[in-house]
């Protein structure tokens, strides 16, 4: 998208995103999770994030929990303001990576079209994480009881039962959280993360957890 | 603002602003620079960010430059759109302050009712830097060319020209960028973040610079 004007300069940071990879041990990046609801997404996120914060990473997770309530507290679920969501989501995790940080998006994020958008504006950045379980499973697990309230007619277009999803057709990562456990599920993510983000020990500071970072 | 719908649930993230104060040395928090155009708030941003960086400060920057063409590009110059704008710029800056960065924001943000906002919303985190020079110190600075356009009628609600300024009240800091050098000005923002923002040794990992990091 243009900027709405022209009067806008753009103004160079001094701090490189190379000074700061050196600095974290590791690059900035997007970990784009989807799925449908109860799929497992909030906890392998909260999971993922206090893993990779453990081993020294730079982290931190967007999810409903910090952007529905700020950032997007003006958007409903209409299929508009749920791409709009998505891609504010998608410039503030951005503005994340490029700050050094990796960044855990969780969210249904249910439109094909909107994740290829961020790809695309960020192609450096995203990394597309499929969370998957079947509709069946999800439906099961019903945490929430949000499945129940979306049959009876209480919850509006709710993803899986009356608004569609998407499912990724190549994702860097597809996590079975059907067939595997939390811990498992895990190691697969962690194991990307560490292949795509992090820098040799000779590039970077090296990562430590923060518990040995006082010396 | 209440989030416009209740079928969001609050997800506690297990690493607490507490673990990442404590790994950074540092807690997160908002630097709200607000100023006329060419008082010096992007010079200013961009060296305080380097000289934090410098000190092992986790610090990021938030501009027209990447913000206007990204989460806010839907947006124009309107007092409406402004207001939105600086709305989203206040919710992603908490949003970094509660990952454990300081962030700097670098807007006019004419408007006082826009920046008590913020402020009454992220109270923990929110610090007004008035970056302060006259107007006719500004005009005649016109790196960009700004003034005299908007003088001309070619740019339209141009701020302190054809669009209200309304300065802080009461900020946090104040720094005079037409009676004292960058410099000066520098010293007296880092003075102001180590005294507010920078953990006791005892209670933090302490602050180094990257480059003592590696070992």
């Amino acid at each position: 998208m243009a900027p709405a004007s022209k009067d806008v300069f753009t103004v160079h940071h001094r701090v490189t995103e190379a000074d700061r990879a050196r600095a974290n041990g590791h690059r900035g990046g997007i970990l784009w999770f989807t799925g449908l609801s109860g799929a497992g997404k909030s906890t392998l996120a909260i999971e993922l994030e206090k893993a990779l914060f453990g081993r020294g990473y730079r982290v931190y997770t967007l999810d409903g929990d910090n952007v529905r309530q700020g950032l997007s507290a003006d958007l409903g679920f209409s299929p508009e303001d749920r791409t709009e969501n998505i891609r504010r989501i998608g410039e503030v995790a951005a503005l994340f990576a490029e700050a050094g940080m990796i960044v855990i998006t969780a969210f249904i994020s249910p439109y094909r079209a909107d994740r290829e958008r961020i790809r695309a504006r960020h192609p450096g950045y995203f990394s597309e994480i499929f969370i998957n379980a079947p509709l069946e499973v999800c439906e099961a697990r019903d945490k929430k009881g949000l499945y129940r309230r979306a049959r009876a007619g209480e919850v509006k277009e709710f993803t899986g039962v009356s608004a569609p999803y998407e499912a990724p057709l190549a994702p860097e990562v597809e996590v079975r959280t059907d067939l595997s456990g939390v811990e498992a599920c895990l190691a697969q993510l962690l194991q990307y993360v560490d292949r795509t983000l992090r820098l040799p020990a000779a590039e970077g500071a090296g990562l430590r957890g923060p518990q040995q970072a006082g010396g």
